[in-house]
């Protein structure tokens, strides 16, 4: 018989990371609700209609796609088959997977477009799947927690965004992170300034790459990809606007922006963001502005947020922006939204390399009750119906084993104490409590127990 | 350009509904805590190996399965083609969707058999998909709850199964609910007693049916299915038992199968099972022995569980019981467990029929603010802090609008209570609190806002 796998880039979460997990997603939905967000899901499954032609060439390819039931074979012809892979695919499935949450959102936005109040907050966690090729850190299935609000464009969401960010981190106790913004509107306006007007989606992709690469060779790709030289030497001073913090940079830039409307719409716009965050008394916000962050997206056309934890090198751990038209391919243009991408599985490899998860986050059992025999049985199980109605969280071993074995039992599922019962137990009424991380036991009437643990 | 629509037997969730599938969810999850099973989460996809021949023919059928990636056209023949569709998507297709949670449960335990320490109690809550002819009440995607205790045999986890039983229930508020109970092994005594051993699965399949067609049909199919004239008649008394009481069906039954070994097991285990359940002390038992119970499936050996909630005509809510080879089909046999699985959908139907779903399961944020103008939100915004530093769900409207379209937007979003902002209110440091439901408003300080909040 052939041993079971699991399919590639795919994983199992057992017990411990899944109370990890469970941490990450409850501190995520509690932030979200907090700040006024509502909870939608959408199905795993969209119509292909929905889902192609969303993602570029490159993200059709990687949808994963879900044969049509019943007797697909008998409208195939051997010209469909001669036809190739993409022709074959349309005939035989009309279903795919969820390749991220926005597209669904949008969906789900356009279809109740009638009976929403706007502006709508949602936010959204469940998985996606991408048929990308598995490697270290990225897998084909995995976790998105998306909040966003559409139906306005009031810079008062951006605002939010910024704190909500800061509120999902430190309630998850990561204390070392930083929220990077800018806006579309300054590399637009970059674009017009150094002599290549409109070609800022370009210009996004090489600089975004600043951090890994370097200026040189940032400098390279754009002559490459025909810019001029004169334009690439124009570009020098936002080199040095990014060493400079939160408070330097704003200045300079407009300076050297000036020349550019849009430019300096889109400095007031992170100027009254910023401005309406430290109205809101946020203390020690961890905000860069970042005149080279891009993202990459080109649908964002206002502020674009990406957030890093300090201390180790995991790439951004949540992301977002606004933009002005999530629901133009489904024949309803113009509706401005901002939203922001929490990322699960990095947030947790952060979590777990810098030591942060709470104890509390991988506790399963508090208490184990260990009975000697069938007749101590009947002191554990309403000791157990008291312990689980004072709300803690109990179990009896099942079977009438040796001591060690329960007691196995219990250090392997990391449970803190057990409660021993045997026939003195029985007998006198008291029963003996032990504290599996010291080793420290004492006798405890049923009243000192519940006492010490709950 | 054509609407968006989703795949039929697939379904949105908006967030009236969530908040309330989650209060499901939240409610159930703890109660597994509190009963020390851990969480696992296993991929929406298994290999297709995995997953076939698990859920009979029918099931196969009913499997989702997933389009390879890269050019899977390139290796199909003419001669695949004219095989038929089954032979086909063994070419083109490794990978299906989740069918239930149980088979992605053995093979997890397979998979980790050296590093699970046992008993293993686990529980599972996703999704699962079946390509099942979409109608009212059965959906193509839907959650399932699983709790399984495994590599143990102790009549203790059945009695557990029975109290997690009534505290989900009591816990979602379903007062009026009934735990039916049977055993396998009474089953296999009838089939004995009556005259034919060995045929409790044909048996199990008929009396299944009996509240829906009636007794006289159950005997029907029995001689259509080749049991004699005289098994049926033999079958007679069971049909008295069915309306006795708990404290009545033991005693008549013990005798009518007294010829029966495996009956007089499967009885024992019964009662002894109830044992546990009034040791540990729950009050008000639902619990129905109904020797006609069989749940169809061929795997229990044991205990069978269903639980109905009662004054709906809604089909059973949850059911499981014990098996003694879950993971026999990967080369792993002779693991005893039992189980028990919640269905969130009907339950949720159920709780929405009987109007049983608390308030605070549908309520999202606790308070809008409204400034009346940009000046206005420099009081609003470090108030607004302040709700949700007190742990309250809070949120500010966004832009700069009519007072009744921000009024009309607490409303359609349940919102509670509105704090007016105006010139006054920034003046005399005192705001407008209004009660969104009795139409009641006063002014308040910001310390008598957060108690009566709180």
């Amino acid at each position: 018989m052939q041993k079971p796998t699991l399919p590639k880039g795919t994983r199992d979460f057992g017990p411990e990371q899944m109370s990890k997990r469970l941490f990450i997603f409850n501190t995520i939905r509690e932030t979200f609700n907090r700040f006024g967000f509502q909870p939608l899901e959408t199905p795993s499954m969209e119509n292909l209609s929905t889902l192609t032609g969303k993602y570029g060439d490159e993200g059709d390819q990687l949808l994963f796609k879900i044969l049509n039931s019943g007797d697909f074979a008998a409208i195939v012809t051997e010209l469909d088959l001669a036809a190739g892979s993409k022709k074959l695919t349309a005939k035989i499935a009309e279903k795919g997977l969820r390749y991220d949450l926005t597209v669904p959102f949008a969906r789900y936005v356009v279809m109740n477009r009638n009976a929403l109040t706007m502006p709508f907050k949602r936010y959204q966690m469940q998985p996606v799947w991408r048929a990308d090729r598995p490697q270290k850190g990225r897998y084909r299935e995995f976790y998105q927690c998306d909040a966003d609000v559409v139906g306005t464009d009031s810079l008062v969401c951006e605002a939010e965004i910024v704190l909500m960010i800061h509120e999902v981190f430190r309630n998850l106790n990561i204390p070392d992170f930083t929220v990077k913004i800018n806006n579309r509107k300054i590399l637009a306006g970059i674009a017009e300034v150094i002599g290549a007007p409109g070609q800022e989606g370009t210009l996004s992709v090489a600089i975004d790459k600043l951090d890994k690469i370097g200026k040189e060779k940032v400098l390279n790709e754009l002559t490459e990809r025909g810019f001029s030289a004169e334009t690439a030497t124009n570009l020098e001073p936002l080199f040095s606007f990014h060493t400079l913090g939160v408070g330097q940079v704003l200045e300079p830039l407009k300076t050297w922006l000036s020349a550019s409307d849009v430019a300096q719409k889109g400095i007031a716009e992170l100027e009254e963001t910023l401005l309406l965050v430290s109205q809101y008394g946020l203390s020690d916000a961890c905000v860069e502005i970042d005149p080279t962050l891009a993202r990459g997206l080109s649908y964002y056309t206002g502020a674009i947020f990406e957030v890093k934890a300090n201390g180790v090198s995991i790439g951004s751990v949540s992301g977002g922006g606004r933009y002005d038209n999530l629901t133009g391919a489904f024949g309803m243009p113009g509706l401005s939204g901002v939203g922001i991408s929490f990322g699960v599985d990095r947030i947790y490899d952060v979590m777990e390399e810098l030591n942060l998860f709470p104890v509390s986050a991988g506790q399963g059992t508090k208490v184990l009750i260990v009975p000697f025999d069938a007749e101590a049985r009947l002191v554990a199980l309403p000791l157990l119906r008291q312990l689980r109605t004072a709300n803690l969280a109990a179990e009896m071993y099942p079977d009438l084993a040796k001591v060690k074995k329960m007691l196995d039992y219990a250090n392997a599922k990391a449970i803190p104490y057990v409660v021993l019962i045997g026939s003195e137990e029985v007998q006198t009424g008291l029963v003996s409590i032990k504290n599996m991380i010291t080793g420290e036991q004492q006798k405890a009437t049923l009243e000192e127990l519940l006492q010490r643990l709950s």
